[in-house]
């Protein structure tokens, strides 16, 4: 099943997808909303409301307003190996605040305070239960399921400091989508790839983790409980523009696709951001 | 003004504190959803609904439910030299998740996972104005008051990779009020301690902080919109457990005071978590 999340013009609207065809679940306002009520699975599936057309369908972020999104790091063998490291014993985990993402098919907002714009391509978790001290055994469970997500970094600030989250969460950034592809129809494995101008920078299969959806579940939860809505994104890899020789970043007017088979993609322009000051 | 989040047995409730007795605040649920509202300081200081005691009184997190915790690190010279650094250029900016926060009188969960859990006294800033971009000179007006906050680190988990965010952001390990002050009567420069069981272990001025509060508002909000109810914890001073010789960590059993001059205090007793697996 997929179910994304519809822009319309009385508010966004949890949609399941049909073919060409996008059906209103209830009054879920979006995925994260439906993801709360744990019939949620079931109620999707019935859903019988308003029908809208996929072509032209305005997508916000699958899941809008996450309590949690979660990123990791290092979590790509080819990736780790062109960052020069080893691999690790321990997820590396930071964060991402919700005002960074945007939909599947929004501009990314290329901010002037950077020029060191880059991609991460990644496979992102969408949890469906809550839970505390998940055990791998039981991780499944808890995984509603599928999206694609571009870890957009802007690497002069990442790297200012020795923690990156003021690199990995500016305004409008983060594409995030289009789709949750449930749990029994997606299995970490298919090829992921993203490109700039139609040449492919990054090209990997998602079974090439180190940590495993499963994995990361249980070892976040020992941590903290995983709620509904809760993403997780599991980590970038080999490709990225930082680590080109000569490094490469995103510049105004480009597209950056970014592609998981079985998921979807997402097309997102680069645009520069009209600056307001407060 | 002192505003602050009560448990009541119908949930919680925003209250306004008078010497020894805490008023309601119209419907708002907590300090937070009122912030939303761009009039809650003319709210606060003219509500008249129920009154309850101060005494005795169970209190939630000043703010529950944050939309970010956004945490500073290497900001106070004297914690800067303890850790062996050099004063820095940029603020060091990394996350916390709201399942961490607790209230001002509750039990720090002291997870069997960890075995070097430290204290961490804070200034915390709360936001009650949304912006993006605000220059330093316009930051107080997007300062809605201040409170005490203790960034508890589980060291061990802290530095198992490069990134801080699985040491800090344990589930219900942060203490959080135990009100917002207005910040038409506070301002960062009052002593703020740590003591363990009576004994001092943390006393510094809050004058002391290399990135001023409006130095972070701006600095943050260039990065990303802050809205009403964000939290910004501004680091800690020396006096950590981790950098003692030998090191100290918090054990079972013990009480832990954070205290701020003008702000009030925390008082959280160490008690080992019950766990339950999922």
């Amino acid at each position: 099943m997929r179910l994304l999340t519809l822009r319309t013009e009385g508010g966004t609207r949890a949609v399941r997808q049909d073919g060409d065809t996008l059906t209103e679940i209830g009054d879920f306002t979006d995925v994260g909303s439906l993801l709360h009520n744990p019939d949620w699975a079931e109620l999707a599936a019935k859903a019988s409301g308003t029908v809208h057309a996929l072509d032209g369908a305005d997508l916000a972020p699958v899941v809008p307003s996450p309590g949690k999104i979660i990123c990791v790091g290092h979590n790509y063998r080819n990736h780790i190996k062109e960052m020069g490291r080893d691999i690790p014993e321990y997820p590396t985990l930071f964060a991402k605040y919700q005002e960074s993402l945007i939909g599947p098919n929004d501009d990314i907002a290329l901010p002037p305070e950077s020029s060191a714009v880059d991609w991460e391509a990644e496979l992102a978790i969408i949890i469906g239960k809550t839970g505390r001290r998940i055990t791998e055994a039981n991780a499944a469970d808890h995984i509603a399921g599928y999206a694609v997500l571009n870890d957009i970094s802007m690497r002069d600030y990442q790297f200012r400091t020795i923690q990156w989250l003021q690199g990995k969460t500016w305004e409008k950034s983060t594409p995030f989508g289009p789709a949750l592809v449930t749990a029994d129809e997606f299995t970490a494995g298919p090829l992921m790839t993203a490109a700039v101008d139609g040449e492919t920078m990054q090209q990997t299969p998602t079974g090439d983790l180190v940590f495993t959806p499963e994995i990361l579940v249980a070892y976040i939860s020992t941590i903290i409980t995983l709620n509904p809505g809760d993403v997780i994104a599991t980590g970038t890899p080999g490709g990225v523009g930082h680590a080109r020789d000569p490094k490469r970043y995103l510049q105004e007017g480009q597209l950056l696709v970014t592609r998981i088979e079985g998921l979807g993609q997402l097309n997102n322009r680069v645009v520069a951001e009209a600056i307001t000051e407060n």
